[in-house]
């Protein structure tokens, strides 16, 4: 049993906020050297409409590379996000090991998002990961805006709840609560999740964070101190959109592994190999990215003066 | 009895790491400003050889002014940092009301800062300590380098408590722990706090952070779960050196008391006034500050669209 899982998500909830599309020949590059760092995970790509979101148009072919023998990934699970069933056909027949699909508390959010209510949403999702669990995908189900939401500010825990209710009566023990807006505050962390193990105590619980706020190692934390394991992260804080005053993106994978290295969680984790492919992706993208260690270094163990 | 108390400390910490001396006339703006906020205590500046840090040269004009019955500030206590006798002196005579000394305990960084041990520091400290709280003065005493240290990296946690240990033994309870490399990790920052409220629960704690690599508010946070409810920042995060990689300095008040708010802890401060003042330092300055909610503003209760 590991301390802590780390489910790399750069690779779709990164490069989906970047304007330029990314060449899938580079896509293969990052994720065989993710895959070399010891990290749990890997969000490949998510399966929208390519017309949409062009950056994510060779997500298909990614997996399929992938799940030839000779290109297969040691002790790494490959995960890709579908918003309907469509998507969940098209990721059925390349080869997803794991399925990520989730609703929105926030009714504008889900409105924009889908063209659904979220009651509506989430009875959709239900038969969706329903049948992806019969397939013997593994799957997780998360409540999107679940701290805040962009466009209505305060979302209800109630509803977040009611919401994960909903998930856990249906048997999905895998379930993240995502933090979409970067608006979630510690102590609200604890309070969310703490309820749902009270729901479950063998819930499976994801954290999702951005750090737009300054925030996000904060959540990570309180997330941990209260029992969640799992956590998505980007490598270089990858996820922000570069064209706004809000620069920060997801919480960054290699600031997140050295928080939780110093307390002496997941050692086997290459953490200088992912300030390496940081470092790559700030001189790839030809811009100073929002993670903080890729730039610092690591705290020093010893220094020799 | 506030939720928690906000010792403003970038006038010192934040001014002192810049190169370019700031007018006295500009200090008392911003100490003026600073004021106004709601923040309980401002360090005005250290009492330190001029011709060695020009900086903090005005330290005793600044406390004279403001010691003046027309200039005096409202529900406002302003602190001095000494670190020897002479500084003591000086503070006496001009009017300083809090007065913050301490030890390294790191013998290296003690040797560099006062060419004394830790040992023979602290003994001179607490002789200092002692005087000042004869006159009348509060006293804050603090453990520099408390969880790790530039020089020499690791920093042992019975050594921090020996120190405590005897700061208490002699009566002072205002204890302050500080990161002065920024290397604390929160579940080290809970050992620590928690261990010296079993020495004293009585302990009145107070953390001095630094956000180099990006854990300050998770220290923060971790900190107050444990009890600590005096946290030392600096507006804009000032006190990082502008001229080395690592750029972040003390945690930023605004982000700070952002996140406390957030918490529903001290809603009380301005804290669009500390973000103005932030914004202000950051043209004063000329370049980008460590601060992030000065520049993506504060998360929105509620957005209208």
């Amino acid at each position: 049993m590991k301390d802590i899982i780390i489910h790399e998500v750069g690779m779709r909830d990164g490069l989906q906020a970047e304007e330029s599309v990314v060449l899938t020949e580079q896509k293969i590059k990052w994720i065989k050297k993710l895959g070399e760092t010891g990290v749990d995970i890997i969000q490949v790509g998510s399966f929208v409409n390519p017309k949409r979101m062009p950056q994510m148009a060779d997500t298909d072919e990614l997996f399929n590379y992938f799940s030839l023998k000779e290109n297969k990934l040691q002790k790494v699970t490959l995960s890709g996000l579908v918003l309907n069933e469509k998507g969940l056909e098209r990721g059925m027949a390349c080869g997803v090991e794991m399925f990520c699909m989730g609703v929105s508390a926030s009714e504008t959010h889900s409105q924009k998002n889908t063209g659904m209510t979220t009651a509506e949403a989430t009875t959709r999702i239900i038969d969706m990961a329903k049948s992806a669990l019969a397939s013997g995908k593994e799957v997780q189900v998360s409540v999107q805006s679940a701290f805040g939401c962009g466009f209505e500010g305060k979302i209800s825990e109630e509803k977040v709840l009611s919401l994960v209710s909903k998930f856990l009566d249906n048997g999905f023990k895998n379930i993240n609560l995502a933090d979409t807006a970067g608006h979630a505050i510690p102590d609200q962390i604890e309070r969310l999740f703490t309820a749902i193990f009270k729901l479950d105590p063998n819930a499976d619980c994801v954290c999702h964070l951005h750090n737009t706020y300054g925030l996000g190692l904060a959540n990570a934390y309180a997330a941990y101190r209260v029992g969640v394991r799992t956590f998505e992260s980007s490598f270089a804080g990858l996820g922000g959109c570069p064209f706004t005053a809000i620069a920060a993106g997801n919480v960054s994978t290699e600031d997140l592994v050295h928080m939780f290295q110093n307390m002496n969680l997941r050692n086997d984790i290459k953490i200088d190999k992912l300030i390496g492919i940081a470092k790559e992706a700030a001189e790839y993208f030809k811009r100073e990215l929002p993670g903080v260690i890729y730039k610092t270094g690591k705290i020093p163990e010893i220094l020799h003066n």
